[in-house]
């Protein structure tokens, strides 16, 4: 059917021996696979029974890529607030490539220091999606979807202590933001991100 | 600039006097314009000043269209859960009506009674974005965001009573959806769904 | 009195001692016995005193059967939505069985693929008595209580990330389900389906 | 198809006409009738309507039943702490008489005087299932579990103030009980465990 | 003691009767005199008693200023996002006014159209103090904190719906808040902030 | 001044050598000691420097008594519901021992087996002042509260699991309680019931 | 049995109608009675059937006392913060004081103003019993059990706003207090904390 | 361009390497630098690397200060409660001094022992800005506030249990006191009062 499109594994609560049982048993389906929230522990188990796969560490997903990818035409931005977002970041920038996607990161332009974020406005305007992913307060999101006039899929993340309360800080900010454009995800939850990007991005139209 | 596209007017919280008086001063820049969270009592007061305004009482929007809207090509499915949804659902219709986009709705189709949604799939498998808007318990929007490979754009709707908390049960549920490419707005934001849909829809070509 | 009928030990909190010394105590009285929320470290300890002990570890359970149990005639479904919730399905499924109860499983049919629920109806509507296993947004629970017209009872489980705050998304989406029929137990409580399941089951007669 | 058995509309949210007009479509179906959460201003524009119509004013329930009920063998028990919860029980009583099971009220028997609930456990022994109804503090729904052997369906009531969170607090008392055989629904949802206590009372079989 | 410092007393839950009691003592004493959450109503019975009296219809404010009050050196500026927000930005501009301090208003500058607050950042600059009036995701106090080096008072105010939470989501996007010299009043606590504000700028030196 | 009456030092984090360094600190004023939330090891520390200190494992509390204490002449009961729930019992009961009070214990006479509080009302019968300790559903101390016409402590426990949200559910019910003369403690704080029962039971008189 | 000791009737949610009724019921057992949470209303009710009967308007309470009350030797003191708090000390005080116990009133001495609190310590230490009734931050119950040796009841009231959450503040802040012999009662509620105070007071001993 | 102004780096989450690197690239731009939240491990590696590097362990801190730091005229002044609060003290202490204050320490004055406060009044006479550091309940910042007549900066801990909530029960009462002039930062925000209080003093002049 939707031929180069990766199957999913979710590997968070899973063994490593489960997640190579699973893994072995899609590739006899022939698909792509990519899988998420994997450790390094699994992704060693992995590589053992398919050594082709690819191990993306900050990201922590793996992928096991034969056939070939179907591209998208438009631009993915992944922006990112601190450096402690960076691994939610790359989860929705790696998956969104894996998805067939060109993707541009800008990280570190959390609004403390908003003109970062101002000397670097030509990647955003440029891109046909924007992610944002901001932990703490999450008041990026808010800013860049003032900014533009496309579509923008907030991540809130963990990142923060205290008032936080382990991302329920951005979470709400970004629900309530009055910047036109804006949906959220789930705390942490960069693969939906980068996978609702990539559905948007594919009705701009795909490489032929 | 953005020429036909409506500038919009929160009408939530402002006096009859304060919303006549911001869309006069906007009509002066000859945009179009629209009104949400406007009462029946907000849209008379717009409409003695403003003959030609246009009220649609379930979305409670009213709006001043006299520049031709650019349209989007694509098509947004709003599909609802119970009828006490109808209002944010209409509100979220209408916004994505006025930015220019054909919309065709599919209500009271929740999960409690499924085989209604299963037998009104096409006009969902049509559609480009998908507006799914749901309260009580939500569920709905995880079962369309399974069943379709296009982007859906949830809203929750603080209908239901106890523990639902006025939206909290059904929002929650939506952001924890392990369905792939649903992401989501903010309680009863019919508005910001619509608008969301319309920056979604428009990547996939405008009628010349 | 109720002969055969297994008394129940809690074990979380308990050391593997404790455990040994309840369980010796009640076997004394000549009756069934079983664990909950056992590791392998309680199960091993029990084991060394009582060798017919029997280990169901998936479910965490352990139990002393020496009675005949009575049997219910109905049939009692334990439906799971994902991979992750299995331990709180076992949980219940080995809960009922232990109880006198014929159990059918249907696991992995979770509404982001409803196709497989569909696929596999009729397990469902043989069953007096459903118990529906779920996390993440826990949808599963109402839309098969709106396909059948038997007592469902819900179990979320704490299965999630991010907004599912261990397992109160889940709970609140059960909670507020408008499907009929729909009983809900605490987060992760297997155990508690399970016995009241068992408690619905023999109101429909038993086995001479 | 399931001859005699009423359809439910939910009131709440609605206007007296949308209830008038819902409930002359059902009719023409030759279905029985009920409505839950119906103010006397809703019932007297049924009224009006359809003269056979009755109200229950505590319960807030109208019905129109035109067809014979099948009836359940079996007794169900509704049992309630305070004054405040008879609405709720009420509704739950209600539910289950038009759903064609004979059904046995108990109230007033809170904790705080918990030799009331002694004197009277002989109704409650009778019974096949019981509902126990109860606000503020919820402790009636585990005491009652905790001296029967039959599925108990508790109903916390916003019934309180202060600390009890408009319900939450019976609700958690509730899920918590380490009573056998409870099962919860949602607050003040007499309608939810009347139709539930129905569908398990039915397993026990039928009136010729 | 501290000559001219005006007295202040919070109206709200209190009757007419009761504030002009209040007043009417502490007048005695000589002071100046300041009411918060004042309802026009009991201004009116304060005028009738006091004639002298000033409104601050906005800012919920009355005022009798008879001593002459010190005034302090420094500006404060008053920043806030949304229209909604000025009834709390006012309280907090005109009780810093009554307390002695000069104080400049910029509202409507929300992060939504974040160029209206790049315009106007010299009045942001000349303040020694700022506060900041934000509802909804109440991203602003960061941003404005991030661009200046003095101490910044953010004010969440309860101005929003849905998961806003009545200003709890601007109220932990302001504590979380990376930008440096932020602190935090209670949500609509514009009185709060205008006092800190002036016990600041009082710092900073006082007209001789 | 309160000649034998033990001062107190909250151990929990504190490291070994602080709390040993403030024990003697404490020892050289001549007053007896008493130390909570002490873990086993913070006791070796203290007993190698005080050999006369004793340690209540169970209760997690070591004593240096050295002065007489004063004894009061009533009966403190303390009760419990579960047998995870007695260290908090036990840091309740050895609290008030260590104060001077007579103290008897009842445990393990939870709501859902509620027969064996009843064969025990004796004890609880007997005593001036009652403390209950009780997590899950927390419903024993409104139980014991409806029995007696004495003061009753109420101490939440952290037991329990998923919908507990560690504590919360038992503390809300303990604060609803509709019977009277029920007051609380924060969850777990064994040693705040322990001696404000003893500071009631003092006004009883003093044993000459 | 207890001679004199009235009877109590929760009148919230009760209708005038009712609340005689039960009144009426209850004085032909003889007993001294009174209603809590009683309206202006309800005692205009209520006295047009009984004459003799009382109100106390700032208490929110009805008595109808005929037996004579036995009295308690100590004295019970009832401290609040704020003039809003009143109504709920009046709760404590008139419910102690139809009890049979001496009650002295400090109103007015929030921790805001603390010289206050020490200028009038002298009736705090004349007491058996303290009670302390406070919102907003709820913080003068930790102050006065800090100075005293006695038993302090907080009762935590909904006065403020914001992040007050309806009295949610004011609860944690007592039950997180450490100051030693603290006990809590429910948000609001007055009569709960007089009743435990009159059954603590009453161990102290009773007028011949 | 702010001569001597210390370079902050938030070393939660980050590796010890991260930190190296990140501290060498600040040096090369010849600025003062602190770490915060920088555990003794990562300190030894930035030792290494940089040996004039000083290491504050109870406030979690490191610096390398090579520039003379700016100094200001008036005194902060740190106050907290308990034991446990002051690795959050000393957070805030170290970073005013390292911001170039002078800082006097007043430690171990909880509420809960009010006269130790009341016989150091003079320390907290003399700051231009206090700054209190309390966990549990809180309670200490309004008693400040209400003794002083400058800014008062919260900082709320995280220390306690319970209904303690990590900090949520001290953020409350802080955000909730009646007392004029205090402001709140995040529960744990050591640095951030330190910086903020930096600011605030800063107004009231510099050494020259
Ligand atoms: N990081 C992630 N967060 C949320 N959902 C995910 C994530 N990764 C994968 N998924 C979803 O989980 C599904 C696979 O779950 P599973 O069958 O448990 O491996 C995929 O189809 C995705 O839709
Ligand atoms: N997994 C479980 N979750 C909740 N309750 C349980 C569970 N397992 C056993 N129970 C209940 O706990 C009781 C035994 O508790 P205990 O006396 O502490 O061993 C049993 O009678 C059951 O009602
Ligand atoms: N009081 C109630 N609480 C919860 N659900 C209800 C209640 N009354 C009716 N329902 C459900 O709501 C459905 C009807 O909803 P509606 O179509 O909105 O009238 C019924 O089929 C019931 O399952
Ligand atoms: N809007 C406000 N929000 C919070 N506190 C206030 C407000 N207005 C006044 N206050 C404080 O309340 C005190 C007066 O309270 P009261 O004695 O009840 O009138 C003043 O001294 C202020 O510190
Ligand atoms: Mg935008
Ligand atoms: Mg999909
Ligand atoms: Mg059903
Ligand atoms: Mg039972
Ligand atoms: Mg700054
Ligand atoms: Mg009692
Ligand atoms: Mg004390
Ligand atoms: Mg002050």
């Amino acid at each position: 059917l939707r031929r180069g499109v990766p199957e999913v594994i979710f590997c968070q609560g899973k063994t490593p021996k489960q997640v190579v049982r699973i893994t072995e048993r899609m590739m006899q389906k022939g698909t792509n696979i990519m899988g998420t929230r994997a450790s390094l522990e699994i992704f060693e188990e992995v590589e053992k029974a398919i050594p082709e796969a690819v191990y993306y560490p900050e990201a922590r997903i793996f992928a096991v890529i034969k056939e070939p990818v179907p591209k998208n035409k438009g631009l993915i931005a992944v922006v990112s607030a601190g450096t402690s977002d960076i691994p939610v970041a790359e989860e929705a920038a790696v998956t969104a490539e894996l998805f067939g996607n060109n993707v541009e990161r800008l990280y570190d332009v959390g609004v403390a220091g908003i003109h970062r974020l101002f000397m670097n406005m030509e990647v955003i305007k440029r891109a046909q999606v924007i992610i944002v992913v901001a932990g703490m307060e999450g008041a990026l999101a808010s800013v860049v979807a003032g900014l533009v006039d496309k579509p923008v899929i907030a991540v809130p993340t963990s990142v923060g202590y205290g008032a936080n309360f382990s991302g329920l800080s951005a979470l709400l900010t970004m629900l309530n933001s009055c910047a036109g454009g804006l949906t959220v995800v789930n705390i942490d939850n960069g693969f939906g991100a980068g996978f609702a990007a990539h559905q948007i991005n594919k009705l701009g139209g795909q490489v032929e």
